[in-house]
């Protein structure tokens, strides 16, 4: 059991309200663990018997402790950028053995002006062993701004013996320009679960690199990736599985291209021991004509037949 | 057609007898159109009727100049080195519309001293239209010398509207170490299917670079690409289609590791218009072991029922 502190509950105002409604798909409350950080300052944080946030001292940013009695437990750590700027921030997550947690974080701008917002969120998740993480990151961005919006987040993973870590993350619209860091470590009988959703439009830039480092005898690893290019948007992928051990890894990648937009898909699977079994696919493609004849058949026009589609191909 | 001089047929040794055996799998003849290039020297060489070979006056090497005439004719340029020391060569094949010709390449080492012995062969490929190229290229290493047996060809492949190119290339063994690098540029309706055998042992190194852009609208590519890695063995692939116009490919690279051995598979899908559809698959993993119970139950020992089974997969 961690310690705990009282929490002051804070009023938000509208524009912050509705970004954490697009980037919180659990639903953002000031209760229980959480901690929200807004324009580059934790505006308002607490604690629960089991998850104790506390803020650095060294860096901007928070250690987030989770104990082996967090069990089918929640920690929210939203960030909303509503002023121009640059944030750069740090997060730890120090996960003890037997914890099982859902971390949900994720980013929202809100830009009117012309000048760039950007937040660069580096996380850091340490898992203990028989742990269960399931951490959900949401990107999203809004606001008829000229300016730049940004997100460039890096994230690293270190999984300990037998546990689980399910890694679910979605840029659902709006971003101008992003670059994705993940880097995972698998222990022992470690396994990984990745779904990454990313969807560009208008002339966008979305970069997404991963390496998974398979270090453990048993360890696992299965990663999808999903994304659909509009306009004039360009997306490159780059994900790398290196089996240094007995383990399996399946990677799959699948895009959609629309318009002009152009998608880069760069996989890597890297044996380097006999039990090592990786498998790849990865597909670029247009939507599915027939699939938009049956639903304009239905009465649907062109545009909403293709957004059944896309929601569905990213769900 | 083009202008025929006389041939004169020329005694060869019984190491190169023996080598040529191996890397043409056609059987070579001192007949019709052929070139045998030995430790860097032209050493025979006749024209046919339809396809004529010039020694280049500005580099090493030949141009092979194969007429619209030439119907279901081969042409054979093999590389033997049985003497340390390093060739360079230029080769370029210009191939009239209309042509059907299958060109046999191939480069044997045979070393037995401790001297390296190096070959890279620069091929380049100019192919009009409605052509049907098939060029079948193996590469093997022989020999008790301790010297290095490498081989890095460079292959540049240009092919017209309509036409077919299918290149088939194999490195058997013994190659020490090998940088692969392949070009390929497809006008429109061209049609490209490689097949590519690697199989390293020992501490050899391999390298595949490969980059196919399909330019022309209706292009469509199929790489398939098989290995095996054994002893403490290296190898790396990084096959790249690129897509600019409406098109298909479809990359496929299915790799065996043994004993030490790693391998790495790096493939690179680029769609640059909304009708280029790629797809792309990787497996790396050990020998099937169901199979080899299987064959060890016919009475094989490991080392045979391993062989077979590696066989099968590289055929």
């Amino acid at each position: 059991m961690v310690s705990r502190k009282e929490a002051i509950t804070v009023k938000l105002n509208q524009v912050t309200e509705d970004v954490l409604k697009v980037i919180d798909s659990y639903g953002f409350k000031q209760e229980g663990a959480y901690n929200l950080r807004l324009n580059g300052m934790a505006v308002c944080h607490g604690d629960s018997r089991h998850i104790a946030i506390v803020k650095k001292t060294d860096l901007p940013g928070i250690d987030i402790r989770i104990s082996s009695e967090a069990q089918n437990e929640q920690v929210h750590i939203p960030v909303v950028m509503s002023e121009p700027g640059l944030d750069v921030v740090y997060n730890d997550f120090y996960v003890e053995d037997g914890a099982d947690v859902t971390i949900v974080a994720g980013c929202g701008i809100h830009g009117e002006g012309c000048s760039e917002t950007r937040h660069d969120g580096i996380h850091t998740f340490h898992v203990g062993k028989n742990a269960n993480v399931k951490y959900v990151e949401n990107h999203y961005a809004e606001g008829n701004g000229t300016g730049g919006k940004i997100l460039n987040p890096v994230t690293k993973i270190y999984v300990g013996e037998n546990s689980v870590f399910t890694l679910e993350t979605t840029q659902i619209k709006g971003v101008d320009s992003t670059k994705r860091e993940t880097f995972v470590e698998l222990g022992p009988n470690a396994k990984l679960y990745v779904t990454e959703k990313l969807m560009t439009h208008d002339a966008q830039h979305a970069i997404s690199n991963m390496e998974v480092k398979l270090n453990g005898e048993g360890s696992s690893a299965r990663i999808i990736s999903r994304s659909v290019a509009k306009g004039t948007s360009n997306q490159i992928f780059h994900p790398k599985a290196i089996g240094n051990n007995a383990c399996h890894a399946h990677v799959q990648c699948d895009s959609i291209i629309m318009d002009k937009a152009s998608i880069s898909s760069i996989p890597e699977i890297n044996a380097n021991h006999i039990d090592a079994q990786i498998i790849h696919e990865a597909a670029i493609g247009r939507i599915n004509d027939e699939q938009l004849i049956k639903l304009r058949t239905f009465g649907m026009t062109e545009e909403e037949a293709e957004a059944v589609i896309i929601e569905n191909f990213l769900n």
